[in-house]
């Protein structure tokens, strides 16, 4: 694995229609992959959320990351609309010159009896190694005792990101970064006590947990991570430093 | 782990129309479907062969278990077409009360710069304690060096049969066993010499070596397997030892 590994998270919301079931956002889409071919990284891991493909239908049947299900159609129609999104940008990514191949979380990653994660990044790097871009997703994986249960985009990030021993770790969000309570852009975060007021609880509508959930995923994380816009994507894959540092680590020493 | 576990390799022939591409042999893919569902068994593996979904796409992009690809639209055509078909095989075991669920080998197994072959197996272990029947299918996997190159069903067989400990691995082919150079149905194999004269050497226009290769593999095993008919799937189900005892072991002790 090349000591140069960048991850990068492209939200739901920022790819997806969020009101319009099954809808892509084209437009933004074309825009985040166009950036990503521009930067010709060599070394790059994708991850993308669900957002109007695999929310609704995880409400419909009552799965979360702790609510779990042994119906096999709710695998179908959740894991299915998410490998139907997952191809769609990869076909983009292909069409912009990028070498994007599909590695689906459902098939590698589990959840013990204590609801920790283990994520199987072999085909990951191997897959990186040989100089594709494997793109993954937020999925359904096989949780013990409870049959089946989400894995958001975020928690696998954060594993990928230990497993690959990843160098940078970027989150494109719909927002330019986490904002305080006056509404500016954090310069960064060390702690979640420090910005729990301004960014609240997690958004019940969003089942892998919002803002709040995603700076406490990353403030797990062994190194630290940056969330920004849209529009920032290039710019981070640059090695620029837009939006919030998300750094966990400063805490911990 | 249950210590009953079957796994059932349902060959590419026997569930497609392999001379049509990607086409599905309803008929045949309802009768073997129907036979699962008779067989209401609690811990059950399947794997799919690739058929006319798989073959006529590898021979297109040049790829092998050894000739490799590092082209991505490669490995959207093949494992794409892959997904289809496990799709189609997981609905109808579902529409027949089967918690059929998709796990892609792409995901999760690779081979190294000596083309040996790891599987992880953990979510398919993890779906199955949870009592979902875990489908699989041949399929491309990361190959060190090489790019991608195609992992056949016969292979992942032998692979998870070691993995998950299976008590009984059943093949189910378009023939009633392996025949002898007399066309009659061999009780058991223990060794590949003893057939070779009747095998032959592998069908150049299966990636995955035809019959020749199914029994080479199969008496890698530490255990056994057995390699039937369509007609007796039902009846390996129900514990019953119909077509041809591969069994290496014998031979190796």
């Amino acid at each position: 694995m090349s000591n140069e590994l960048t991850i990068l998270k492209l939200g739901g919301s920022v790819i997806t229609d969020k009101d319009t079931p099954e809808t892509i956002d084209d437009d933004a889409l074309d825009r985040v992959v166009a950036a990503i071919a521009d930067s010709n990284l060599s070394s790059l891991v994708v991850v993308h959320g669900g957002g109007s493909f695999g929310h609704v239908h995880a409400a419909d049947h009552g799965v979360s990351t702790t609510d779990g299900s042994h119906d096999p159609t709710a695998v179908s129609a959740i894991h299915g609309a998410m490998k139907e999104l997952n191809r769609a940008v990869i076909d983009r990514l292909q069409a912009a010159g990028v070498a994007a191949v599909p590695v689906h979380p459902l098939s590698a990653a589990t959840r013990n009896e204590s609801g920790e994660l283990t994520v199987v990044a072999d085909a990951v790097q191997s897959l990186e190694a040989e100089g594709f871009v494997p793109v993954l997703h937020g999925d359904l994986i096989a949780h013990a005792g409870l049959g089946v249960t989400v894995l958001s985009g975020d928690e696998l990030v954060v594993a990928l990101a230990t497993e690959l021993d990843a160098t940078r770790v970027g989150i494109c969000s719909t927002v330019p970064g986490v904002f305080d309570v006056d509404g500016d852009v954090l310069e960064s975060i060390t702690s979640f006590d420090a910005v729990a007021a301004a960014v609240g609880d997690s958004d019940t509508t969003d089942v892998s947990g919002g803002m709040a959930g995603k700076v406490r995923a990353l403030l797990s994380l062994d190194g630290h991570a940056r969330i920004f816009g849209p529009q920032a994507v290039g710019s981070f894959l640059a090695g620029e430093t837009p939006g919030t540092l998300i750094d966990g680590s400063a805490n911990a020493e």
